[in-house]
C-alpha cells in the first residue's frame, strides 16, 4: 500500500492507494468520529460492495442511503434524500459519512457533509477510475444545476481518501477510458514525463495491467496533490486542473447530464483546448494530433457533439466558474505538458475552434 | 454612526450601526467585488426598500431576487430560485450578493453566497431587529429541513454588516418584540449589567425610544461579536447562544415553520431553560420569575404550545447540532449573566420541565 499526503493547515489528509483495501477497518477507524456512520452509495455499488463494508462496521451506528446512479441525479433535490436519511437516523454532528462510488457519489456526498449541521466529517472510498484519480482528492464538492455543472458546491476537504485499485475490475469500460481522460490531462497540463509515460503504456493500461494502472493512478493523485497543497481554494494554479473542463460542462449540460460521462466530455474538451492553443501558436499542429492519438487510443471520444453549434456551445461556456464579470475564460496549453493560467480568449478565435474542430 | 468589528482570522468585518444607512454607497462599495451585483429580499421589503438601493447602485450590474416572506419559505426548493437568477444573469464568483431583509432572508442569502460556484462575496442588510441583533452576525447561514431546523447550511461570513435602525420604524409589532428575545437572551447567558439595563429601559424600548433603540441593538452586536471572535465554529463557548434554542427549533419544527415566529419560540425556550437550570439548582424561582417578567414586558409568548406533549418535545429535539451520538444537550444558565456549556440533562428532569412548566 502506498500513502499519499494532501498538505492543508489544519486540514492535511492521506490518501491510501492498494489493493482489496476499501473495507479495511483499521484504515477506517481513525476517521470515524463518533458510532454514527452513514455510507451514500448508488445501487449498482450497493450490490457490490455495501454489505462487506457494513460487515466491518457492525461496532458502529451504520445507516445506508443508496441514491441511483448517474451525472442526471446530481442536483439539490436527490442531495435532499441524504439529510433526509441523516435526520430520520438522528445522526449529530459528530456523525461520519463514508461517500462509496464514483465522482457523482463523492461530490454529493462531500457536499452533503459540508451542510449537514454544517459540517460533518466525510471519507472518500473512490470505485471509478475517474473518482480515484481526480475527483475524490481536493475537496471540490457539490451538485449540478439546471443551468450548469458544479454550480452550487463547497471546498470542502474528506478525513482520508483510500483508493482500492480492485474495485476497478467490475468497472465497466466506458467508465474505465473516462477515467483515461483525467490522468491524461495530468500528463498534459503540468507533467510530460508522465504523458510520455502514458504513451509507452496506454496499450497496458487499456488491458487494465495492475502494476500499470496503479502506477498511473498513483501519478496521478501525486499531481492533483501538489496542485492541490499549493492552491486549496482555487485562487491560482488550480484552475489549470480545468483543463478541456469549460467545454466539457457545456458539452455535458447542453446535451443534457448523463448523456456523455464527464470524463468523454472533458476529452473532447481537451481536444477544442489543444486546437484553441494551436491557433493562438502556442502548440503546433503535431502536437494537437499527439493528444487526440492518446486520446483515441483510450478509447475516448475527440470531436464535439453535431448538436451544439458555436453560439449554443458559448451561450454554455458563458457560465463557468473562472468567468470574471462574465467574460469566457479558458485553460490552455503553453504546450504538452504545461498550462497556461486562465485566460480570456478573443470570440473570433473561439469561434473558429467551435465552427471547425470536428466538424468535418 | 458606530462601528464594531468581528475579528476573525482573514475573515474579519464591520458591523456598521446607524441611521438611514442601508442604502450608503460609500459605505457599501469597498465590500462590492465587481460589476455584478444580486440583491436578495422579500415582497415585503422589496416594496418598502429595493428602489432606493437599486437606485444607489447604478453603476453595478444589479439583478434581484424577492423571495416570499416566512420561515416556512426558507428550504432548499427557494433556495435554488436564487441560484436559477444567478445563472441566469451569468454571475460569475466575483458576483456579489446582498442579503436586504430579516433572519430568513440573511440566512438563505448568506447560504446561496456561500454555495453558488462554491463561494461568492455577501453583504448583510439586515431589516429586522431580530436579524440586527443576532443573525446577520457571525456567519451563520442555512435552510431548514422539515425533520430540523437550521439543519443545512454553512459557516460563511458576510463581508460587512449594515445596520440601519430607521427600517425598524416599519417593522410590526410582533416581529419587533421577537427580535427583543434575542437581545435578552445576551443579557441572560453573559451580560448581567445588560439585563438590569434591560429591565431598566424595556418601556423605552417597547415605545421604540432611538436612543435606547441603538443601545440595545450596539450593545447585541458587541456581545455576539465577542462570542464569534472567541469561537466561530461552536467549538464552545459559541453554543451558549443558543440559550432556549433547543426548545425554541423543537417548537418551530413541531408546530410548522412561520407558525411562532423564531424570536418567540427562543422565549418561551429560555423560560424551558430557566425552569431547567430552577429543577437543577442553579437557579431560584425568583430569577425564574424574573426572566419571565422581562420577556413578558416585551409582549412575548412564555408559554409551550399545548399541542406538543413531553414526548413530541423530546423526539423533535433528538435533532439538534449540540447533541452528540444522539444525546440530548442543553445549555443552561448557572444565574442570570451566566450560561454553562451544552450538557445533558437526565431525561427524568427534562420530562419535569416539558410537563409541569406552563402546563397549568
Amino acid at each position: 500500500m502506498k500513502t499519499l499526503q494532501v498538505e492543508l493547515e489544519g486540514r492535511s489528509y492521506p490518501i491510501y492507494i492498494g489493493e482489496s483495501i476499501y473495507c479495511n477497518l483499521s484504515l477506517l477507524k481513525d476517521f470515524i468520529q463518533s458510532k454514527q456512520v452513514l455510507i451514500l452509495t448508488n445501487e449498482l455499488l450497493a450490490d457490490l460492495y455495501l454489505d462487506a463494508l457494513v460487515k466491518q462496521l457492525s461496532e458502529y451506528q451504520v445507516a445506508s442511503c443508496i441514491l441511483p446512479d448517474g451525472e442526471q441525479f446530481k442536483n439539490l433535490t436527490i442531495l435532499n434524500q441524504i439529510f433526509d436519511v441523516l435526520l430520520s437516523e438522528r445522526f449529530s454532528r459528530n456523525a461520519t459519512l463514508i461517500a462509496l462510488g464514483g465522482g457523482v457519489i463523492g461530490d454529493m456526498g462531500g457536499f452533503a457533509a459540508a451542510c449537514y449541521q454544517r459540517g460533518i466529517s466525510f471519507i472518500q472510498i473512490p470505485t471509478t477510475l475517474l473518482a480515484q484519480v481526480d475527483s475524490s482528492v481536493g475537496g471540490k464538492t457539490g451538485v449540478n444545476h439546471a443551468l450548469g455543472k458544479n454550480m452550487i458546491g463547497a471546498f470542502y476537504q474528506p478525513k482520508c481518501v483510500l483508493i482500492d485499485t480492485k474495485v476497478l475490475a467490475t468497472l465497466e469500460d466506458r467508465q474505465f477510458s473516462a477515467g483515461l481522460a483525467e490522468v491524461i490531462k495530468y500528463g498534459l497540463i503540468r507533467d510530460l514525463e508522465f504523458f510520455e509515460w502514458l504513451e509507452g503504456n496506454m496499450d497496458a493500461l487499456m488491458a487494465r495491467n495492475p502494476d500499470v494502472l496503479a502506477e498511473a493512478i498513483e501519478r496521478s493523485c501525486k499531481n492533483k496533490a501538489e496542485v492541490v497543497n499549493a492552491d486549496e481554494f482555487e485562487s491560482g494554479v488550480r484552475a489549470t486542473l480545468n483543463l478541456g473542463h469549460t467545454f466539457g460542462h457545456a458539452i455535458e449540460t447542453g446535451m443534457g447530464y448523463g448523456k456523455y460521462l464527464h470524463g468523454e466530455a472533458v476529452a473532447i474538451g481537451c481536444c477544442q483546448a489543444a486546437d484553441l492553443s494551436y491557433r493562438l501558436g502556442y502548440l503546433t499542429d503535431r502536437d494537437v494530433e499527439r493528444i487526440e492519438r492518446l486520446l483515441v487510443r483510450a478509447n475516448l471520444p475527440i470531436t464535439p457533439p453535431k448538436e451544439l453549434d458555436a453560439e449554443r456551445f458559448i451561450e454554455l461556456m458563458a457560465v463557468d466558474k473562472k468567468n470574471i464579470d462574465g467574460d469566457i475564460r479558458l485553460i490552455l496549453l503553453k504546450k504538452i505538458g504545461e498550462a497556461l493560467l486562465p485566460m480570456p480568449v478573443a470570440r473570433s478565435l473561439l469561434e473558429q475552434t467551435l465552427n471547425n474542430y470536428g466538424r468535418n
